[in-house]
């Protein structure tokens, strides 16, 4: 059994909210990652939700900010988040900017040299620190859902399209829906995958549906007072593309929100309640 | 009218969450503060709840940690909370202890020499802060309660037991109960009120009380893996205080709850229910 390191463990809303460390192989380093344990998990296993934060976030930043736990102690939903990236690789440049490298894994297995050794966070979610859940929480890891926001809602929605029938649902945030057309997304896959942009459609949301993945359902939210809604994020590609090949889509626009966490704190409560519905 | 500068705003709830920078006149310095306003009022003066935040902490922290605002939109109440002290005074050694002056002010009017002239947060609260509320945003100055965490809780049983009538509500997380009886209260007050300890009693609450000073009600939440619930804070000196001299007193231990904003988040609902009724 892998070994854990506890950071902290507080009590909250009479659950369990616990930080974690351990020496994760997937990606050859440390690892963190936070978890919420509803109180229904004191009696038996529950569903699982994975967040994933977005861009400078940390495996703190979702619990601290979101309001979640309120809402999963009531479902009796577990919280999983994890850093969004490796640390302290060594890799030259690791930390030169906010929008690539630590704090911006982009959810991907890199393939090229500098960073292939440790920038794994693909396998690292949908793996390694999924069996760690399952070995270390009384985790219901058939009924596991999967959600995030901005660089993390192009991860959720990437992860549950290319591994079909591993969530079992999947709703975003503000996300990035179309990282081969936005600047975030092709400086992160140019020096991840390389220049082939063949290499990048894997990775890319509205290019997996339009080659035919299929996930049962998605919900996204989207603040029309986001500052990087037009250049970054593109719900309209996503949407066009959901049309075009009948993949169910429900995208809910709301006047004057932005994106930070005080828009995700508002909508929190819908999303949880959504995948609680899906899970069963 | 006091000009302020908005640092930002942000949707939040269907109300506004904004943070706020002006030069004040009470600390002669530049302060910043931030004010969550529900949706009701956009149409109507809706009632104020001060919330000051422990030590370290800013004008930040509990408005991106206690999830207060789900509860706030739903009761319809303002909330407001400032930073813990005022910044770069320029005054030597403020920044060497995390207990002690740039963010530590201890919601206190400093008497000594190299403090007095800015470290003045009773007056801030009460006086300049209020004002500018009651200017700037749609408050019902005639309904305001206050609350507050660890150093906050100490503020705000101190500022309605010195301020008679001028909150009509208070309630406390984890207060520093009896601050003359802490290394963290006796540290402060040394420092900003001298060394005659008759001086100190004016803001210790366990004395206010003991010395005659009444509030309609008090509403505290202590958790009792607090790791500085021994040391600290001492309830049960408020607690007897309040027994032997008739001042009405709600004191709730919470197994397993810690010091931190987790412990907050799970009863900020209960505390702002408290203010909603005790408001009117």
């Amino acid at each position: 059994m892998t070994a854990l390191e506890t950071r902290s463990q507080h009590r909250c809303f009479d659950g369990i909210q616990g930080f974690y460390q351990h020496q994760s192989t997937t990606v050859d380093l440390p690892m963190r990652f936070s978890v919420y344990q509803p109180p229904q998990a004191k009696d038996h296993a529950v569903p699982v939700l994975f967040f994933l934060a977005g861009l400078t976030c940390t495996e703190e930043t979702f619990m601290i900010k979101a309001g979640a736990q309120r809402y999963a102690a009531e479902y009796g939903l577990m919280l999983v988040t994890m850093d969004t990236s490796p640390r302290q690789t060594g890799i030259p440049g690791e930390t030169d900017d906010w929008d690539f490298g630590a704090g911006a894994g982009f959810y991907l297995d890199a393939t090229q040299p500098s960073w292939s050794q440790h920038y794994r966070m693909e396998s690292y979610v949908t793996g390694e620190l999924r069996e760690i859940i399952a070995q270390h929480f009384p985790a219901d890891t058939d009924r596991t859902g999967i959600f995030g926001h901005s660089m993390g809602g192009h991860g959720a929605l990437t992860l549950a399209l290319r591994n079909p029938g591993l969530y079992r649902s999947v709703s975003a945030f503000a996300p990035i829906c179309a990282p081969m057309q936005c600047p975030w997304g092709q400086k992160a896959f140019r020096n991840y995958l390389g220049e082939d942009q063949q290499n990048w459609r894997p990775y890319d949301a509205t290019a997996l549906i339009k080659d035919g993945r299929r996930v049962p359902d998605i919900l996204i939210d989207q603040g029309l007072n986001d500052q990087f809604l037009n250049e970054q994020l593109h719900p309209h590609r996503l949407e066009n593309a959901c049309a075009a090949t009948g993949q169910k889509l429900t995208l809910r626009y709301h006047q004057d929100y932005d994106h930070s966490y005080y828009f995700i704190s508002t909508f929190i409560g819908e999303h949880l309640s959504y995948h609680r519905e899906q899970l069963g």
